[in-house]
């Protein structure tokens, strides 16, 4: 991220400048939620996606933004748009069933864009649930999809639990390892409660790439547990881990519970191995060690639906849940603590805050809109008089 | 576990000591598996099991033996036979299907033999995914029914995914939390691979109490990021902790990810919450704050078994697996490690090795069981002649 303040000037009130350590200052502006979505779907119509298309991409990845995950929000446009000038997305692209149960299928989608398949793809596995109470779609050779949790709240929505997983470009060693294996590999599970929805997205790897990102930014020292050097031990230097991982020269990000079994190593790796059994292997897709690249078209994904209600009375289910959580965050706190978060409400919370301020977007990713937009002769400020 | 050496003499050459720290000695026989069997069939049979119930029983206890995980090994035989004097196990308790549909059951199981029901229920699923694809048991008001992976393995055994889930009594605290709310609830999955099956089974947990058992018994502090004090912080003292467990006093264990977000305590958390889900909440059951004993008639569970040739040719996908699984074990190794395991291996190793040497049970266990059988009039040195 270049250095300096950017030149958003339109809404100087929204803007703020984050003050790392060590003097680095990065310029974010906020941007209201229509506008953006407005702009960036056009920009994806004049890439060739159909109107609805286009509106399924952005509302991905602008709820990735209002949940407060940049890193899977509209900063995301630039590679998509790479991609798309490569050829290795192409809007036309077609997907192919290649198999097919009254409860199942597998989809081929060489060279889609991973959202629209991915939508399409819950789609069908929410109509499969609703007829026979479960409902699976796998899907292989796709593209970076966003948020794997998006696609577990349309199932919410549809008053089934959802669960979503994808494979990704290996990072992650396996205990033991130090070469990476296996992905980020998310998992996103999503159950209707009220007021707010159990809703659980996370990578089964202790961090993701990210934090490595922003720590070497700050130039601080990397948490023990999270990553390991070219010989599979601890290494608390980002910038050498990071390098490592983009020369692909060893080491990476340890799984969820760390480096060694004594905090569980062995269970995120297990974590890990499930996503891609339920992913690529069960898709035929390729599996992460051989993910050359997430965006390059060789991604899988795994959807599920399933209607709760093939246990019993839904009412009564979803009120057993909805008590738990109030029971979870009313419960005791720690010393020092005072709120204990069920799954969702981080996001929630975020949501409404950022539909009221507009979406946070860094001065990088401002810049790189604004210029794709230019290239499709689309005026970024038209879109925001 | 009281000092000493063990009164066991009949086969001296299969006892050895076990040197803990500090200089407490505990003593362990190797005992012949089937002649163990027969003994500990024959207590289920006088307690009044059927013969066929008896023989899931202690499938079930000893294979969790065979497997090295002697916490849910015969060592349990004093804790059943209690339950049954007390009647909160009885042999002729009945399973009620509360809900049905063409793929998935939702059963109530008050005072049953958790193993017997969990078999029983697991065997129902696979019936149901033969037919259509997926099938899924849930069982409310059971007893603790062994280790989880047992009947993922049963699915397997059919060629079938299978995914067993059980909720216990509260032991691990939330994120930010200082009060027990969840279980150590495992999650184990089975899917068929050559020459081992993966065979995932593992707490949400970060540990299980009985790490925190051997860490007190050897003097030992606690890692860090295993436990919490009353005040929900972390907490070395062994002691301390299990003390406050067993008097309910507050603190506990953490989730898989450890004390704060830093390591992923929310995913661990997450986990933990999901296993909630597909079981008690699922099954009208107790929920995990609210089960007062796991021996106590009012755990639930859930079963899935998945025919993956939903996703396709089955042997090409089992294929996949297997090259995948030899891929992790054949990756580069971490400096000074020399084996990458998956998930299944050791346990399918130590299986080998016990089933020549016997399976290895201390003292304590040895002499309860001999009571238990000398209380129904079986002599147990009869059955090692």
């Amino acid at each position: 991220m270049e250095r300096g303040v950017s030149r958003w000037h339109l809404f100087p009130a929204w803007s703020f400048l984050v003050d790392f350590r060590k003097g680095a200052v990065m310029s974010y502006s906020y941007l209201p939620v229509e506008n953006t979505r407005h702009f960036c779907q056009d920009i994806f119509i004049k890439s060739g996606f159909s109107e609805s298309e286009s509106c399924d991409i952005v509302d991905v990845l602008l709820k990735a933004d209002l949940y407060g995950i940049e890193s899977h929000g509209i900063q995301r446009l630039i590679r998509y748009f790479l991609a798309m000038q490569e050829g290795s997305i192409l809007p036309q692209a077609e997907v192919s069933v290649v198999h097919q149960t009254p409860i199942s299928e597998v989809w081929d989608a060489p060279k889609t864009m991973g959202q629209v398949v991915a939508k399409k793809a819950m789609e069908t596995a929410i109509e499969k649930a609703k007829k026979f109470g479960v409902g699976t779609v796998c899907v292989r050779n796709s593209n970076h999809y966003g948020i794997a949790g998006y696609y577990t709240s349309m199932a919410a929505a549809e008053d089934l639990l959802g669960v979503s997983m994808t494979n990704t470009e290996a990072i992650a060693i396996p205990t033991n390892g130090r070469k990476a294996m296996l992905g980020t590999s998310p998992i996103a599970v999503c159950m209707p409660a009220d007021p707010v929805n159990f809703w659980y997205d996370a990578s089964t790897t202790v961090v993701t790439r990210g934090k490595l990102e922003v720590y070497r930014k700050q130039e601080k020292p990397l948490e023990a547990g999270w990553a390991a050097d070219e010989n599979g031990q601890g290494c608390a230097d980002a910038d050498h881990v990071l390098n490592n991982i983009i020369g692909k020269l060893g080491g990476g990000i340890f799984p969820l519970g760390g480096e060694t079994e004594l905090l569980g190593s062995h269970k995120g790796y297990g974590f890990g191995m499930i996503v891609e059994i339920f992913t690529s292997i069960f898709a035929g897709g390729t599996t992460s060690p051989h993910v050359v690249n997430s965006g390059n078209g060789d991604t899988s994904f795994s959807f599920w639906a399933i209607d709760y209600g093939i246990f019993g009375n839904k009412a009564e289910i979803k009120d057993r849940l909805t008590t738990l959580l109030q029971e979870m965050r009313e419960s005791p706190k720690a010393l020092g603590k005072d709120r204990i978060y069920t799954h969702g409400e981080k996001e929630a919370e975020m949501e409404a805050k950022l539909l009221e301020s507009g979406i946070p977007v860094n001065e990088k990713t401002l810049e790189e809109i604004k210029q794709i937009g230019a290239h499709y002769g689309l005026a970024f400020d038209a879109y925001f008089e």
